[in-house]
């Protein structure tokens, strides 16, 4: 009996937020190699005789191989694997290399797709990334190589003027990365929005211009949101407060006393 | 007692692949409002108990109004209310629109993400929307507009001329919008995929070229990719039969009878 390979979207963060495929091969697996934007909340669901490691890169570290050696072994061993990243395995996760390794090696696997960040902080945010009249399109793109003005520059010059911007990123560079845009012609006002921790417990929202870039909140991991559609940000639940109280379990329930209880 | 209204993100069509969460309050509903491009599989969850109505545009009636009456009613009325969309809400679902009519109303509401369908279209298709190397960017855009060449080639001028495309659209211009990528300037022999349907039990995928656009199977709701990541695509999975066994495609899935079962 062959193994097989599930290479999953564990979503944004909240476990709520995984599909109902992902939580089902999850609590299934034998195996689960997770990286490290996979909230600790989300790995409570796996099964508790299921071996668990981190696949996950570290920091001046050498990029690992495509595909840990791990997984191919467990695979070849007849096991059920998840391979579980961050967000949706297709962006920004690897897993387009992950599944060509996979296909090489002649073992089956499949990819169940995640909601990918930018998506959780917009709707914890209460920010359309669309919008009639406002915005057409939404990029996504990844700010991590703007660690100086130079590079960042160069990275501003190739984003779109229309639509809104999802970035993802860490949180180190973000006043170079707002003096960057202004220099490329982004408007200083310009309204933008840093989602951290989205969908998580400690999940914050920060609101200012292009230009307050470098003053604003910002806790990794982050998605910086820009475009007019910032501006349109109506009052979804934003506070960790208001999340608890609409959205977990005991979160449909009444606030608690009136709200309706699914 | 004041109802609460969820809009709630279905995800590309196959109902495994909703929200833990959307899975959960659409169960629990008393009223869902579902816009045409929900599955009928996704719909089975409502309870059968529960109202539901199509709140779905017409072909050649007039754009309606941001939010239908009967939902701002029905929370009113206390009840707990869906308000269902296709992908995610926030991306060319009119979400964002229909949030601010119920917080200028006052009724208490939630957004509750889901995968977009460039997500899910991806998955299926074994097509990595950023990879290493190849492409370290998404635009979601529609090509709605693209309706004949004219508009098609403003279109086409706006889009950009690097990373991953995906364009949500109908079937009807794919000749004209194939032109227009060409004549402002895409590569004819540029690779894109349209995926048809995406992650339902009769989903196609059709590769080709840009200038072979007008001749690629579609069908109604597609996501076009376009971009050298379609060119990358391994072997995931597009029968039907493949998806039953996990999304693994005829060349990388074991027999099915072989297959791990969760």
């Amino acid at each position: 009996v062959s193994g097989f390979v599930w290479i999953v979207g564990a979503g944004p963060g909240d476990p709520e937020l995984l599909t109902v495929r992902a939580a089902r091969v999850l609590a299934a697996a034998d195996v689960v190699a997770y990286d490290e934007l996979v909230s600790a909340d989300v790995l409570e669901l796996v099964d508790a005789r299921a071996e668990t490691f981190s696949v996950g890169r570290r920091a001046g570290c050498p990029t690992p191989p495509a595909l840990d050696s791990r997984i191919v072994a467990h695979a070849r061993a007849g096991k059920r694997v998840v391979r579980l990243k961050g967000g949706d395995p297709h962006v920004f996760g690897r897993g387009g290399e992950e599944a060509r390794v996979l296909h090489a090696e002649g073992i089956p696997f499949a990819i169940v797709p995640g909601v990918s960040a930018a998506f959780g902080a917009a709707a914890s945010a209460g920010i359309p990334l669309t919008l009639r009249g406002v915005s057409a399109r939404l990029t996504i793109a990844t700010a991590h190589e703007a660690k100086d003005l130079e590079h960042a520059r160069s990275f501003a010059r190739t984003l779109p003027r229309e639509g809104t911007i999802a970035l993802y990123m860490g949180v180190a560079h973000l006043a170079i990365l707002g003096e960057a845009l202004v220099r490329e012609g982004f408007p200083p006002e310009g309204p933008v929005a840093i989602v951290s921790r989205a969908t998580l417990p400690d999940e914050s929202v920060a609101v200012g211009t292009i230009a307050e870039l470098g003053r604003l909140r910002a806790v990794a991991p982050a998605v910086l949101i820009l475009g007019d559609v910032v501006a349109e940000r109506v009052g979804a639940a934003a506070a960790p407060a208001a999340r608890a109280t609409f959205f977990a379990s005991d979160a449909c329930a009444p606030p608690p006393a009136a709200a309706p209880q699914p």
